[in-house]
């Protein structure tokens, strides 16, 4: 899974019809300090994920296997809230 | 999913039989500010999306979950089109 | 899908018993002007596609989703040869 | 597979209700000395892996082939402990 | 497919059950010239490759199409050995 801050949404009205009530938030990467990277991706929210909150955003096929994104046309969802990192290195 | 701006079409006569009608567009990566990105893909419409216009690109598996792409051979599809970027960075 | 022009051919005797009588080309990448970029695919060849053509490249299980490729352990096809780009930008 | 080293762990309680249970490690790329790299993920355990160790791990749809992770929301899966590299370079 | 070289075994005892009797291989990237390239992947040996040849390796979902890794946690398998690359460019 990507590590990232929710820091904004994205609107659309026209989108397949499958998407409608989803709602699609910018995650932008971060390391493990919680310093921001250059990348960013557009996820579907599963978790009620608000701004400013660090995430974990699974990609791919893996993105649709949330009750909400199954079989959607979604390939990133956002399936947990970090609370806290324990980096030993 | 991928942020990008659509600028372009590509035209292909001989391709698999499955693809006959469909609009393959040409979709620049852009950042937050709209701001043209190195990369590029080549994307199913299923959205309707006309050239200028910024979507969200759904890749991989996920590109052949809408009604338009289903079991074939493509691996990006415009799902939407943005209205608009609420970014609080 | 990735934008790229056949340069060459893979031969391989000893592969997967599934993928005999497949033609495995090398795509070099391209930008939207044709030039080379640094970046290359083998890619299984479902349209009949010949050397210096511009094509499109399916990746990963879209690789497997024409009558040539399914089921097979392949992870890029071209399933479309390309004849002209309109470029807007 | 992706080669690296078991760095620490995320902790998130707030999650797609399918991961309860599972243990998020954050698995820092290494190359073939070793050495520490620039990327990490996160991935969720399947073998009982500890901080320090060097392991492997199966990204995508192939993070969800083990018993633990079939079908949830994961896109990357520890599914080995490496003991030993031979490098003949 | 990724074209790479067998440089080197991984050694693993601790892992999924359902890859016991595997062999773990380390390939690294080569260009069109052999001449090795920064990265590698760790891929399943399906064909009998052994050190220092030119092998194509299928990634993804399409690693697991092969009749030993067939549902298995691997994203990655070489599935064919190579003869000779033909290069027109």
């Amino acid at each position: 899974m990507l590590l990232g801050k929710v820091i904004g949404t994205v609107w659309a009205t026209r989108k397949d019809e499958q998407l409608v009530g989803m709602k699609f938030l910018i995650v932008r990467e971060v390391d493990l300090d919680g310093k921001p990277q250059p990348n960013f991706v557009v996820a579907v929210d599963s978790v009620g994920a608000g701004e400013g909150e660090t995430v974990l955003v699974a990609q791919g096929s893996s993105g649709r296997q949330t009750v909400l994104t199954k079989d959607k046309p979604v390939d990133a969802v956002i399936m947990a809230i970090v609370d806290r990192l324990d980096v030993t290195e």
